[in-house]
């Protein structure tokens, strides 16, 4: 048995504190001298270890009581792994294997041992390098829409989803990370921001903008009140690790109701800073590299948008757009889906357009743009990235479609704002 | 001390079972011989007793393990009482005066212990006997207004709001009503269903329009999902009680978190079926009272418009539309409040047009409507307020202020449907 109170593991005591868990000698054995343990938690919050040896390997993820980022001045409750470990159980069961198996939760020591997954990497590494993933938009598109649809009042029983609220309700430090960061930092002097010099004018733009200051805080209301569903809370590209044609979605500590485009947003987002980044990362191939991951933009979309189209006309069983009310009175459903699946992509935009608007001005910056080394090549970059969140948080209710959207990339990542 | 077991009080038992509680004693003396009990729980739901005596008086609330206007079919937990004591408790604290004042809670017998208020009469019943109130419109637009925005992320710590929201999410069976009789039930042939015969061409006209029942269904999805601040959640005509100058609104057991529009959109589609009915409750001066009605309509949102503002001015603490982004900088942040007010008066109307048509309807209809015995005459001036509903639902986004609202309730009045 390991011990009742909570001790950050380390490679040494890793195998004499975990050497009794049933679960994870399954998996590697239970001779730990033959164990490697590694620690590879690049991440911004968590201890994160391999453990392998020759009869096969783990991960051990365990929480820290602080952000591991900034260090232990800004403390952070264990209790997000209790849910992580939710979420990864119910994304399990919603979105069949595009998550990591688990093998074993131990809230007092706030642990998980789940499945190593390997050979893949993070996907947010593969756009750098300029690696091509395929079948990345139908697992995209299917995890946001299983996790999306079976998670909310199109499906479940509501009893089940007012529960899953309150239980996920707890979660309020790792969401605030969120409501900091992401909706209220970029757009104030706030402490912990940090920008690449270079970039005032763009700044004094987003920040002098009262109009869609006001349409950042329109989305922040439905990011802390509309809870749609389950979402992951942070599935950006460093959210998924990949194969050459698999892939998986992981760490979903930021799990909390939210809206249904909340997760797409900042999937979109995220893949819109890897096209954007591009031009210092390669000059082979670029603008073939470019399209593919516009490609998996308008990809994602139109496999979310299938596999919930499917979703509401085969599984539509919860208290929301009841058959009682078209279907079994003759009436198509069609247009209704239609309304809701436009509300979708047009909230998606907003949130993705505020994440483009968070990873270069608030703390947290990811490496797509971090790895240019040079600040003065790639402040016109983020400067591209910037004004395109800016049009996307003032006009997502007049971009219709991927087409539009994709059309507007191509024209900021034409453009000079310095 | 009074029993654990749960047991429905009787006005011969209530005297015996009570006389220890200081509470009441305190109110009404220990002298059981000197107290009289009434029950006068004319709602559909519960037990309520006046307890007087020479000393004072008191009002003893009991739920009852089941829908009492269907009877012991319909059981209905009796956690309700709790979630109404925590609801009465916030909205005191929040909209000061408003609510009856709460002197002992009972979580075993579901009971409640407060204010007799008296000589308050049920608020439907004087619209139907053509009674005015002064200050009405003041009190119930300070009454949403505080509790709207006392209650939400643009006041309180968001732990509070995430706690409570957690909290009142345990009241499942009691919105369940809401969501079944409002939401669905007046939109297909549900076995609870009545309506007044003849209205057959304006119910086939309502169930064959898909559009406006895909934005029913839009605004269900808001009611279930975007939980904004704790709303009352039975806000009509019958849970106000007044004088000829002063109201208090009761009976909040159907709490929920909920958007900031809700109780406005059940209040007013109270007040327009007040309207609407009018014609067969006088002739003499009919015109002023319709008019009189209108003006609550309309004097409710300019009274919740200007304490909003007052709020949103002097007590903006929460997380949403943060100082940092707007005032800190210099900035307004009129604009934002003025898109907030646009959304909440929207959402308001598209409620409201639900619940007219489910006051006709489905189960529990009301009596400004059920006390007009002929339904020959009844008919035509439900169905100017169904049509209104209708119109409410399919252009809440056009109807822009109270005059074009009035404006349109003055044109319903004139059409004849049948």
């Amino acid at each position: 048995m390991i011990d009742d109170k909570y001790e950050p593991l380390t490679i040494q005591s890793l195998p004499q504190r975990l050497k009794t868990i049933s679960e994870l000698t399954a998996l590697v054995g239970t001779d730990t001298n033959s164990w490697k343990v590694e620690e590879v938690g690049d991440g911004n919050l968590n201890l994160v270890f391999i453990v392998k040896s020759p009869a096969g390997s783990a991960i051990v993820k365990q929480a820290l009581p602080y952000v591991r980022l900034v260090g232990d001045s800004w403390p952070l409750p264990l209790y997000r792994a209790y849910f992580e470990y939710h979420a990864l159980t119910r994304q399990a069961s919603r979105a069949k294997g595009t998550v990591p198996k688990i093998y074993y939760f131990n809230n007092d020591q706030a642990m998980i041992i789940m499945e190593y997954l390997a050979p893949h990497k993070i996907l947010r590494e593969k756009l750098i390098l300029g690696e091509k993933v395929e079948n990345l938009t139908d697992t995209l598109g299917e995890f946001c829409a299983n996790t999306a649809f079976r998670g909310s009042d199109l499906s479940l029983d509501t009893a089940e989803v007012k529960s899953d609220r309150a239980l996920f309700s707890g979660n309020v430090a790792i969401p605030a990370i969120t409501e900091g960061l992401v909706f209220c930092d970029p757009y104030f002097d706030a402490e912990m921001n940090s920008h690449t010099p270079g970039l005032e004018p763009v700044i004094k733009i987003l920040r002098n903008d009262i109009d869609m200051k006001s349409r950042v805080q329109h989305f922040f209301r439905l990011y802390s009140a509309q809870q749609d569903t389950m979402c992951h809370g942070d599935l950006h590209s460093g959210s998924i690790m990949c194969t050459s044609s698999e892939s998986k979605v992981i760490d979903p500590e930021f799990v909390t109701y939210a809206p249904f485009g909340f997760d797409l947003g900042m999937l979109f987002a995220n893949f819109f800073m890897a096209f954007f980044s591009q031009p210092e990362h390669r000059t082979k191939d670029l603008e073939t590299y470019q399209s593919w991951i516009l490609g998996v933009v308008s990809g994602t979309w139109s496999s979310f948008e299938k596999e919930f189209t499917k979703l509401w006309n085969t599984e539509r069983t919860g208290m929301l757009y009841p058959k009682t009310m078209f279907e079994n009175q003759g009436h198509s459903s069609g247009k209704a889906l239609q309304h809701l699946l436009n509300d979708i992509w047009r909230n998606s935009l907003g949130f993705c357009g505020i994440e483009m608007h968070r990873r270069c001005l608030s703390l947290a910056h990811n490496a797509d743009f971090e790895r240019i080394e040079d600040a003065k090549r790639r402040a016109p970059l983020e400067a591209r990235n910037l004004m395109m969140g800016r049009e996307l948080i003032l006009n997502s209710e007049k971009i219709t479609n991927t087409a539009s959207l994709l059309k507007l990339a191509h024209k900021f990542n034409r453009e000079n704002f310095l």
